[in-house]
């Protein structure tokens, strides 16, 4: 049994969702995904609203308030530092979100897979940058028909026989290729910097099927790196090589009105980086336990953007002295750290590390008296695979539902 | 960057599947879901078959030959001991599956949660047993229309208040609820072994609308305790009290035809319970990265059971020393340990902790030279919650895909 430690529990408690007590009504009905959508309207529109605490569990609920500050927030952030954001629709998979952060001032979204990119696309988002290079022959091709029916795709390349084989399909397929240069940093994905990728670049320029539109540069890691001070130095630190390739580009006469990358981690860093054209949060619209550990120049939480997103579970067992099973275990909540926050209970650990059900362990005694059959919300633990648990998500205001979202690319890994 | 232990290699090395080399085809197409959709007939079925190398990837497939291997193998065990298998479909999430376990002499399954249960239903399987207590009124109501439709159907109880909730309900549906008592082992579900419970079974037996079947016991904990000897002596030691608890319960005349529980780790061992009545294995299908480490009475490699569930990856990026970067991420292999392993590969070690990408390190040259776009077949690490990032599963024979199989309770957690 894990039992909460006390520098989790005083940072718990420092965050504000997660110490605010809450009154929680008890459930009357308990609608499943089936009877919500009987409810809802072709829009996925629930009038007059169901009471969120209604929702058969587990169930993935969003703030809209929460989030749409969230955007709010963001987009204020990046118009002072005069960096458009272009998100990461790996993050929500679902196009209802993608066409709101369109609306409200992002310049594109970036897709991590092609599948995704393909299920966006048909929900009518077409302003999408891939931002992995496509492996394969027939995942090429495909891009490239997207490319044909969405102009203003994006396509990532990291290899000259990566760039030569998008050409070829761009051909095959009659359009000319936008095409993005993914220059790594640290050692997971694209092409070392230096110059072999300005190389790849010159070749991109002459290839008579692609358009070189510049170039990506996201480093995963430093998103989560712990305090601003530490998280700006090593941002900028890292990128420092790719700021020279960049330059090396340009100096070389390539096309560089694109070069992208960061994330909700370094929102307000990446414009410190000369010549870094846009950037591509995700997080921000529902910040998770991890983001809030990250801290910020103020303190050890980062509550920039309020967790919007969270999961709402039933008490199955109350038994067991010091503890409590629920009904969202792994493949409800994914075995991510720093665990899940339960709102209301700072001194409570959610464990998700069974399949089916939560184990929640107390030290000191819970606000309230839970009963079987009471609900829970909790703050997810990393809220992109939290999403792609699930085939919907339910947007509340006010505690109540009202609108079903689907997660359109759920599952899309390929 | 993870570097493989010493312990980790050896222990790969003396697993068959992982250890063996294996040739692998340059992949020409990369078949998507919906072209694999398109190929297929109403039922699954591809002919004459497609190579399971050129799946678009992350593809989850089974190797049916194992699949049915481990069928047999654990069929022929639980005769031997006289003990049916009543395996849980938590496991597989999938109706074309259970309809095999019903069809080679399951006596049943199990279900997790009551969305699985319903799915499952509507696709034809009628020998459900419930085995979480509903904590609502509303699932209580909807767990007995299922018994309505499909009179084979049993619900687990945990508290006299349940009980007395799925009487009312019963009476509502207008049918006498078959049920069985969770008696807990541990501290997760169930109500404790004892008076208590033997309490809950007298009150059931005097409810109108119920008929007591007996009771489960299921010990999730030691179904990966490590040792066959130390296995052994901890599921008899932690089934005890209810064995007691079983015993009391039909000293006082109550109906205690089943005792129901254990799982893949105690297949061998749960028929030295006195009255326990049938098995719910599940893993057993598949096997996968735990089950294989948790040794057996021959060695250190639990392998009775053939890993046939594996994932199908491809490789994204080889540039970098000592590591490649694949397609599959958390959101394709969950984030379990011990990591999957690589087929053929027995020093690589494959993180797959980043939500999109897979992390290989390697301490020693791989068998062969990757390329980007090579594939590489990996064991999953804990099958049940792999399954549950999939819509659909590919059977595959020889290599070549026979058949798809739709997971169609995947991401019913409620």
């Amino acid at each position: 049994m894990s039992l909460i430690s006390s520098s989790r529990r005083r940072f718990l408690s420092s965050v504000g969702a997660v110490s605010a007590y809450v009154w929680i009504p008890r459930p009357v009905h308990g609608y499943g995904a089936a009877e919500m959508r009987a409810i809802a309207d072709g829009a996925g529109q629930v009038r007059p609203g169901i009471s969120k605490w209604d929702l058969d569990t587990p169930a993935l609920v969003v703030d809209l308030d929460k989030l749409e500050k969230n955007v709010q927030t963001m987009q204020a952030a990046l118009k002072q530092y005069g960096l458009p954001s272009r998100p990461h629709a790996k993050t929500h998979k679902s196009a209802a979100i993608a066409k709101y952060q369109l609306a409200n001032g992002s310049i594109g979204v970036c897709c991590a897979k092609l599948t995704e990119a393909e299920v966006l696309s048909a929900k009518g988002i077409d302003r999408i940058m891939m931002t992995t290079a496509n492996p394969s022959v027939s995942k090429i091709r495909r891009a490239m028909a997207l490319k044909k029916a969405h102009p203003a795709f994006i396509q990532a390349v990291d290899t000259e026989q990566n760039a030569r084989d998008v050409s070829d399909a761009a051909k095959a397929a009659g359009v000319v290729a936008d095409v993005v240069i993914d220059v790594a940093v640290g050692a997971r994905s694209g092409i070392p910097p230096g110059d072999g990728a300005v190389a790849l670049g010159q070749l991109i320029s002459k290839l008579p099927h692609l358009k070189l539109r510049g170039m990506l540069s996201y480093d995963g890691a430093v998103q989560h790196a712990n305090g601003f001070a530490e998280r700006k130095a090593r941002a900028l630190k890292t990128i420092q090589p790719n700021v020279e390739t960049f330059e090396a580009m340009k100096k070389a006469g390539l096309n560089m009105e694109i070069f992208s990358g960061g994330g909700t981690g370094t929102y307000n860093i990446m414009h410190l980086v000369p010549g870094f054209s846009d950037i591509q949060v995700g997080s921000y619209l529902f910040s998770d336990m991890q983001y809030l550990a990250i801290g910020n120049e103020r303190g050890p939480v980062f509550d920039e953007f309020a967790p919007s997103l969270t999961v709402l579970t039933t008490v199955l067992n109350n038994r067991f002295p010091n503890r409590m099973t629920t009904d969202g275990g792994s493949k409800a909540l994914t075995l991510n750290v720093p665990h899940a926050g339960v709102i209301g209970e700072p001194g409570m650990d959610y464990a998700a590390t069974s399949d089916e059900f939560g184990a929640i362990s107390f030290t000191t005694p819970p606000a309230k008296n839970y009963k079987i059959g009471d609900k829970l919300e909790v703050i997810v633990p990393h809220c992109d695979p939290v999403v792609n648990e699930y085939d919907q998500m339910y947007g509340i205001r006010g505690d109540k539902v009202e609108v079903i979202w689907t997660i359109d690319a759920r599952g899309k890994s390929q």
